[in-house]
């Protein structure tokens, strides 16, 4: 039986969501969940990998559980992992998924948030889930400098270097845009794939933009570039939230 | 000089606003950092007391500093207060107040926000700041228990104890009303003033009608009884916050 969980986690305690040599992933908890409630190994495979500290609303992965060792309901199921696991750590929603289902390979776009807080003091009820920017912002230019990197391009400049391995670098980036409401500005990242780090590089660089340090135009130079030194600060990880998977 | 600060914390680790007998309240916590500051102990006065594990975005308190201590701008001068906090309280706004003004006694109306989170599951991110209610709610039945409760009225039932030295129980409610995202419910209580557990004590009777515990039509029968034994349940100390406090 396939199982298809939605996870939220707050990342501040973590490693990200892989177990890393230094630090505790979340993956890692949820699986001695899980064979805690099984009694056997069972290997949970995510659609994303977040970066140490990086926090989810909407992770999705899945797990294949013998049939012989399914004993309860699909309405119970979440609660009896959430009561195994700390409470940074939640099971959102469980659902019963086709065989085969990949959380990775099925999922169509994903969805993160970056929360900036932009005030000379941070708000202390987000200050786990929001960088704090102090200087004041030229809305206009970041504006324009996040719209130019929406589309199909080369996002080489904005990953890490994690990412050598992979087969390319080229990413569609559906919406990249943002609110402000307040001190709190909300970005929107929309894709159907992010590299390493990417998220973290586009919002440091159009917060660099926003305080004239980069110029707006120098967005699509940065891309062109494929240089990561030529692009701009990578913002920290507490304002990243994996905010949804969506699939077929 | 008088000063008007706006405060926010995360009410978690506090007594609440005053230190209690056990347990550090957050004004002793600034007054320490006001003393570090200034060289001479200072008195901060509050327009509301929150409760032990209450939240605040805009509390507002006073000072007055003696014209000769005074040696910076008024806009270093949260920069200063804040390097002596801990994170999860901060000077949000300092400003200069007329001579003989006070926080509490020029206070128009107060608002306060009571987060409610319905779903199976806490959200992680949300579970310092919402009281998780599992249950499923009968929302138009809130939605009319809420509605009676605002006007003028005698709100002794919902009063704490602590209110007996209070010449008065009878307070305005401008508003008692609640929006739904997803699972979050916001509740907004704007008032003239509360009662000690007012708040508290007005949502958590309002979700014991929403889970058909107490009839809609005996929200007025509560408040006309002046009982605080016929009232529902006091909602948890951790999804209030002291949202805004409005002065002319």
């Amino acid at each position: 039986m396939f199982l298809k969980l939605t996870i939220a986690y707050e990342g501040t305690a973590y490693a990200g969501w892989q177990t890393q040599k230094v630090g505790l992933g979340v993956q890692q908890v949820i699986e001695e969940a899980l064979e805690k409630i099984f009694g056997i190994p069972l290997r949970l495979h995510s659609s994303s990998r977040t970066d140490t500290g990086v926090h989810a609303r909407g992770m999705v992965a899945h797990l294949e559980v013998p049939d012989e060792r399914w004993k309860m309901t699909i309405r119970k199921f979440p609660l009896a992992v959430n009561a195994m696991l700390p409470e940074d750590i939640r099971v959102m929603a469980a659902v019963r998924a086709p065989d085969g289902f990949h959380a990775r390979f099925a999922a169509l776009s994903k969805e993160y948030r970056y929360y900036v807080w932009n005030h000379f003091a941070m708000d202390p009820l987000r200050r786990q889930v929001a960088w704090l920017v102090p200087s004041s912002l030229d809305l206009a230019a970041m504006k324009q400098a996040a719209a130019v990197c929406q589309g199909t391009h080369d996002f080489a400049a904005f990953a890490g270097r994690r990412d050598y391995e992979m087969k390319t670098t080229v990413r569609t980036l559906h919406q990249f845009s943002f609110t402000k409401s307040g001190p709190l500005i909300t970005f929107r990242l929309v894709g159907d794939g992010f590299l390493y780090k990417m998220c973290r590089g586009l919002v440091g660089t159009v917060i660099q933009v926003g305080q004239g340090k980069v110029a707006a135009e120098q967005m699509i130079e940065i891309i062109s570039s494929r240089d990561r030194t030529l692009a701009g600060m990578t913002a920290p990880a507490h304002g990243l939230v994996l905010w949804r998977v969506n699939y077929r």
